[in-house]
């Protein structure tokens, strides 16, 4: 497998991203391909490396970087430089297997789309994010805010997608679905909720239903179905609520409970969330990312392209 | 001012509403009809007020309960000698002023609406829920959950109505209304939020834009704007997240740290919610509402009709 990785990407890049590499490619012999200005990438590996840059590193130059403030479908049809563009102009091309960044979420959605295209079958791709239980447990939350609006074939697509990969590439067996609603009764909820619940009863995932969001902090299914306004409002109210109470008790709480809280919900053992519906694989890292979380989505990326997650995408959705 | 109070609603019915109504008694000159079984109520009054029962509390026989099993709308309808119906005809027929359950939601949603009718003008009455932020301020959420698909124009009712209830009931001065949304610019979000986004912005209210679901806990608005959709999940999560953090802290915080949560996120000071856009002052109590909290709703259920907020909100929706 060859892995690409967007060594621009995110807060602590390009320095998290290099180190992130050199320790992926001490855990697996597949390459990795940082993506990045040449000559900075190099002086940092050589730095990272100083008995030598290990066999299994290998760097594609781009120059230009898309930030959070670009337009995503304006920035990947002129910056054509940049490190978003050309991993998925070499990814699309059959070079490489898989694309990881901790860039612009925006940028790596049209990316992907643009460059890349859709599966066949697949109406809407959605991005994934890890929605971490605080009993350590992690769920897939599909959509995180790709598609505000959604049609019911829609979230039936995003639960199907998001089995898969749960099964595929976090090992989780027979992946339980659920339908985020604000009710456990079929018929509770929207006319979306109600007609995407029929879709899935009868889609033969493993579908347990509604899900309220009271119940999805406690880690109670693998993959949570929602549109991506729904998904977007649970995503960030989460971040909100655990900022605030950690901001809280931060003078009083002890030291190890704070770690204990942080290790609950951090994404950095899962490497990153992948973008489920195009057909390459494309991991968007958090823009927070430090070494460790990108070892782990190089090491997930691998997995993502090995199970042929996308194959299994496409043979499904018929 | 007379104030209707269900003796039978909530999970601590019927001691701590009948505690709750004589602590009130002793604060105001208000009348407090406590409606439930008589003799009932009665003997419990007499437990709690060994010198003689408060004069301005009196008793409404009512021998029937709607419990938050019953369909709401065949429970008003069948039910008619529950405390709810025997307490909203009471209200209808304007010997009353207002009205404070911790009963069933949707029985008081639909009793209010078809007993004492909707005001001209506002298409969907709303339920209110108080958001408590960590910060120690409460927002008002409206809807929470009576409307799961909205209209833009009803966004902008529930931000009007809910600003003169933070207004005139919470002493808010010029409330700030925010839309709960994806993202802070006008264009974020679907068909519906955008369309309020400028109803709202015309509405001469002080609109302050879309707010972010991370930017809700920390209470940085009076009034929270959603569909009844977004708005019971941004409830029931918020609540799920709080609990399953505290859940996880118990056995290693600090006492005094955990009497600090829960004070910052006690309801019971705020006196209930209201439902809004009904013709008459009902206020809703969480079904967990101790003596303190039902004395609150009941103060609040007084300033509720006292400033007229019903003829307020008709006033201002033409």
């Amino acid at each position: 497998m060859r892995i690409l990785l967007d060594a621009m990407g995110g807060d602590n890049a390009p320095q998290a991203i290099v180190k992130g590499a050199v320790l992926a490619a001490a855990r697996t012999e597949d390459q990795i391909i940082l993506v990045g200005p040449k000559t900075e990438v190099f002086e940092l590996l050589c730095a990272e490396c100083p008995d030598g840059i290990p066999q299994n590193i290998i760097i594609v130059g781009a120059n230009d970087v898309i930030t959070n403030d670009d337009a995503p479908v304006r920035a990947i049809k002129t910056k054509t430089g940049s490190t978003i563009v050309t991993a998925l102009n070499i990814l699309k091309d059959g070079f490489a297997d898989a694309f990881v960044s901790a860039g612009s979420t925006g940028a790596l959605l049209a990316g992907g789309l643009l460059i890349c295209g859709r599966i066949k079958g697949i109406e809407r791709p959605a991005i994934c994010s890890l929605y971490p239980s605080l009993n350590g447990k992690v769920s897939l939350l599909v959509d995180a805010g790709a598609n505000a609006e959604c049609k019911p074939r829609n979230l039936c697509e995003f639960g199907l997608m998001g089995s898969i990969y749960m099964e595929q590439v976090l090992g989780r067996e027979n992946p339980k679905v659920a339908l985020a609603n604000i009710g456990a009764e079929a018929e509770k909820g929207t006319q979306l909720t109600k007609k995407a619940y029929e879709l899935l009863s009868e889609s033969g995932l493993n579908f347990t239903g509604n899900i309220e969001a009271r119940d999805i902090p406690a880690g109670a299914c693998d993959v949570i179905v929602a549109d991506g306004f729904t998904g977007n409002i649970i995503l960030k109210l989460t971040e909100g609520m655990f900022g605030q109470m950690v901001g809280l008790m931060k003078q009083k709480l002890p030291k190890e409970m704070l770690a204990a809280l942080a290790s609950r919900t951090d994404y950095s053992e899962y490497g990153g969330a992948p973008i489920l519906g195009i057909t390459r694989p494309v991991i968007k890292m958090h823009g927070s990312s430090g070494p460790k979380a990108v070892m782990n989505a190089v090491l997930k990326a691998s997995e993502f392209a090995r199970q042929n997650v996308v194959g299994l995408i496409e043979a499904n959705i018929k």
